[in-house]
């Protein structure tokens, strides 16, 4: 196996460029909307005071048009309640982990753009940060690949003699058991010990719902009030976020470098990626290794030649 | 290049299990959660009523304990306002659109699992449907890239003369167009005339925080109330929730196709695909056409070999 020399610049710039943008983005949208929200917040408070003062008691009406107010400014995370009164949802911290939400595409909605301009930002930061959190996240498991996945299965297998099939469906295991175990079980326990309302089993919800983007926003942490340490906090749940994407991308790289290595990519007539051809070649038929090629642009029928890589979210690796 | 002779059925079996998984998702989650739901609504119906006829007049903890609870209520999707009152989250057609929200990572959150049941059934019915729907799509777009994407661009290349660059470029910008077109400003149109509350731009955010996965869940369609034909109206949003991320994975892979063949991807060591590759080669430089093959493993740096394919996401096109 060739080893990768290349030099680590391009993803460290890249890296660097990537928390840039985010940071900028966590500015701009905190600037932008917390003068909205303050002003909200101050309709709902006079609302509510004018509700409690009135001279009459409570009529239905009133009740319904003072509630249908509450519930709208609540689906923008602004609430009524006075435990949240000092609370914004537009600090910086705040503001970072919704711009980390947008372009990881997890999108809580916990809180989310009242103005006008808010939403247009939205939509331009999104535009350019999703491919660029993409690429990002592309080149880093790229790279991580080789360091987690291809270099332990090639010493097993020379070392231990293993198959390589055998060698890549124990280090798959071994590889989800260790992700189940430090990106869920370990960071539930943590979330239903800091949030006061979550049972384990609405912590474990929480992290998957998250880490697989879906983000449906019934569980964000850091919302209850009286939070310590909140904006520490809300920094640490967007590393968490980013962390375990790269790693729940590396898993899934993995796994169809497995299925491609046991024939069943080839169930949707989706190629194997060239590493598992070729090994799969080196395995089964040594009398066939120069047809490794996969260039050859003659017209052939699919089931005679070998077709080209196929690795359905990211590159096979880079040798 | 050689033309695709896979057969269509197995993209058929796959696509009707698919529609079969989302179905069964959504029967279910359907028949786990009513009950919980009309059990919520009719406490908090009875939290208001208790409120308007009370002896005395409202005091300000009454309000806020109230409030607490109708704001719980709602961040489960289910509303204290009297015009919601017949109106329920899980109903069949609401439910398969919660469904097909979870298994695309779209994940709005203006409906959420109200019951342990619930949330545990949303785990396991996205960890096969989220992997579920990304080989649905893969195979898909795989397909659709032949006659959408390599055959149209071969055709302009070999008729017309161009380079393959520039025809690749003409395409992806008729293409992004296209989809702008029919995926953005005619369903933003559509829905700002549907949905009362809603601006042009506010439609327009909507669907572009929808078919990036983003799912803010801020607006969601087929919540206002008095909606006629909602479960139709809820089955085609689903319908154009999945013809949008089918055609923008279409549109981002053409886009990766270009990125290649203009050198973009080895900015940060991201091999080409093989068929931009191949291509380059052909027109840059005839004489090392039998440099194509990728399997060789002998050791060398990146620069002199031709690196293994590279697809951010999807798959090179399968010839």
């Amino acid at each position: 196996m060739a080893e990768s020399r290349c030099p680590s610049q391009p993803l460290v710039f890249l890296a660097l460029f990537y928390l840039c943008y985010l940071l900028l983005g966590a500015l701009t949208v905190s600037l932008v909307e917390r003068p909205h929200e303050r002003r909200l917040h101050l309709e709902l408070q006079v609302l509510k005071s004018r509700l409690l003062n009135g001279s009459r008691c409570l009529s239905e009406a009133e009740l319904e048009h003072f509630l249908s107010r509450v519930l709208r400014a609540d689906g923008y995370g602004v609430s009524v309640l006075s435990n949240a009164s000092h609370h914004t949802n537009w600090d910086f911290a705040s503001s970072f982990f919704f711009a980390s939400t947008l372009v990881t595409t997890v999108g809580y909605g916990h809180t989310t753009p009242l103005s006008n301009g808010g939403k247009a930002f939205s939509i331009i930061f999104a535009l350019v940060g999703v491919p660029l959190t993409m690429l990002f996240l592309t080149v880093l498991v790229q790279r991580l690949m080789v360091y987690v996945t291809t270099r332990p299965i090639d010493l097993c297998q020379q070392r231990l003699g293993y198959s390589r099939r055998q060698v890549t469906a124990v280090h798959l295991l071994t590889m989800g058991l260790v992700v189940l175990l430090t990106f869920f079980i370990v960071p539930s326990a943590i979330f239903s010990a800091i949030e006061h309302d979550w049972t384990f089993l609405d912590a474990f919800y929480f992290c998957f719902i998250s880490l697989t983007t879906v983000g449906l926003g019934d569980f964000v942490p850091g919302e209850q009030s009286g939070q310590r340490l909140r904006p520490l906090y809300k920094l640490s749940v967007s590393l968490f976020l980013l962390c375990g994407l790269t790693v729940m991308l590396l898993l899934l790289r993995t796994f169809i470098q497995l299925a491609g290595l046991h024939g069943l990519t080839q169930m949707f007539d989706l190629p194997l990626s060239e590493d598992e051809e070729g090994r799969e070649e080196e395995e089964t038929d040594e009398g066939t290794i120069l047809q490794g090629s996969q260039t050859d642009r003659t017209p052939k029928p699919p089931s005679l030649n070998a077709p080209p890589s196929y690795n359905s979210i990211l590159p096979p690796d880079n040798r």
